[in-house]
């Protein structure tokens, strides 16, 4: 029966042939894939590799989401460079006993993400392995003087966030524990649910961000994406650049309606350390940071504030001192300064 | 102790710091890499995947030699496109018990490699997994009238092979037996280990193949490296080009001592089918087949020549008729048609 093909059943010429339909036909069955880049731009390069168990699993994700995620982790870290997606390579390992139709959901799912935001399947490799693994590289383009690099943060800048941060964090929690949540509504539910299986790279941030500037040149502003939690993003900024960051604790892109659901004190864990956003994180001159925020809304959120004593702060709402955030720190590590929740 | 520590005990932070001195200092630390092609120069990209077990064991393989040759076997990619390298990135999968050792010795064998033909490490990934595996990424750039693609083949061209075809194999065999192979002199199983152990990507053919070229122009060669065999190379040449081919058992690129050592049929059956060998394949008009061969000289062979009728035959030795080879066929499945043994 079809439905119940392995990748083992159809070998891996036959799979390699139904693979071929989600790639242009000019870059398939060569030894590699011939890409002619914009004149005057620079390549941008980037990898990620996701394993079954560590990164995905068919409890939470449904393989065309897996695709899905896969390629737009791959394009935030474009988008964090100010580059426009070029096209990506897929590793594929995989067990003999795998679906085909699990293939074929990867692949549309992917197909799918690189329709929204631009890019094609350029190329790729097949193997057995023993677990699912996919390693995704993703390759774009960028002008010199719009590239963004982590090292360019000076102190005195606004740090800018987009969107919310931790609904990655609580739509996983809710696809982990189904019989949770009664109390949300069907909408957040499904928006928390769409942010951890289908996050969307924010290309339309960096658009916004060139628009509001009156000079291209990204010599003064700092950028990554929030992959691993906005606390990771603002550490790695301040440590690139040799600054550090005092953030507002009240200014903090948190979700109201998930904090009614788990408390603040949860809240502002996931906000910082629940990573898989896929936001953009920036430091930027405090007048560019306004014009941004003028032009997403409340889709961005000025979170604080650079400095050029190192360390990375957070200051609560409360008059309590601040509390110094660090890599290895979950805010469970710290919750003793903060609020008590409701 | 230094030597016994594992990637668990020096954490993922650790381990990239630790690898980062493999890497240029002004591609590191961003969410991508940012790279300049030469101008009018187009990119090229190409995938493989290596997985403990299927493509490289410590019983045959130490780390060191598996950097190599994950990066040789990319690098030969770009050859047969034409390309030079410009970098790679590398999507590492790795259990937590693996020693830190293990992983230098990968990165300074993959290093060692890109000193050789050129290219840097631009990036990649680390993440847990049950089973090492290696995904690695290569970017090369090439002018687009340089080129090479496998569908350019035109009936009645000569089939150029370079090196001989069977040696990783023979090398092979040695490593996994080494009771055997007592008779063979020590030159011929240094070289033959070499083979297997450190193949090298045919720039140099490629560029013997443009200075022996009147006018630089790609549009009548077809080529691909035999990663997978001299015979799937000529079957995959054919296939895209539309073409057949007829290969003359009297010239394929078999070395004497392996022939010597396991017999004729054996050593026919490790030219065609044995893989590895990473050397070029290219179906040319005869003169600059006969240029090619001339600059190259002994490691290089006109094996046989393409048809306008499809199929590809290899014509025996002696008067039997030809046999017909395909992707799925071993040379085993027609020892009948070749001379016996000796």
């Amino acid at each position: 029966m079809e439905n119940s093909q392995t990748i083992a059943d159809l070998g891996e010429l036959g799979l390699l042939q139904r693979l071929f339909r989600f790639c242009p036909g000019d870059v398939i069955g060569d030894d590699g894939a011939v890409v002619a880049l914009p004149p005057d731009q620079r390549l941008v390069v980037t990898t990620d590799v996701l394993v079954d168990g560590v990164h995905f699993s068919d409890r939470t994700t449904a393989p065309t989401d897996v695709g899905w995620r896969a390629v737009a982790a791959n394009l935030s870290d474009l988008a964090a460079m100010g580059a426009a997606p070029v096209g990506i390579t897929v590793g594929l390992s995989l067990p003999g006993h795998t679906p085909l139709t699990w293939v074929e959901g990867l692949y549309e799912g992917m197909a799918t993400c690189l329709r929204y935001w631009g890019g094609v399947v350029l190329g790729g490799d097949l193997c057995r392995a023993d677990t699912k693994s996919v390693a995704i590289t993703a390759l774009g383009s960028v002008y010199p003087d719009r590239a963004l690099y982590r090292h360019r943060a000076q102190p005195g800048q606004a740090i800018v966030a987009t969107g919310h941060h931790g609904l990655s964090r609580a739509g996983l929690e809710l696809l982990l524990h189904p019989e949770q949540g009664a109390e949300v509504s069907a909408v957040d539910r499904d928006r928390w649910i769409a942010a951890h299986q289908r996050p969307r790279p924010r290309f339309d941030a960096i658009a916004a961000l060139w628009d509001g500037l009156e000079t291209a040149n990204s010599a003064a502003i700092a950028a990554m994406d929030s992959s691993d939690g906005l606390a990771n993003a603002v550490l790695h900024l301040c440590q690139a650049s040799g600054v550090g960051a005092i953030l507002q604790e009240t200014d903090l892109p948190i979700d109201p309606a998930v904090a009614a659901w788990v408390g603040r004190s949860q809240a502002i864990d996931w906000c910082l350390y629940g990573g898989e956003d896929f936001e953009l994180v920036l430091c930027l001159p405090w007048p560019q940071a306004r014009t941004l925020r003028a032009s997403l809304g409340s889709d961005c959120a000025i979170v604080g504030e650079t400095t050029a004593a190192a360390g990375v702060e957070l200051q609560p709402a409360n008059a309590a001192p601040p509390t110094v955030l660090s890599f290895s720190q979950g805010f469970q590590h710290f919750a003793a300064a903060s609020p008590p929740e409701g």
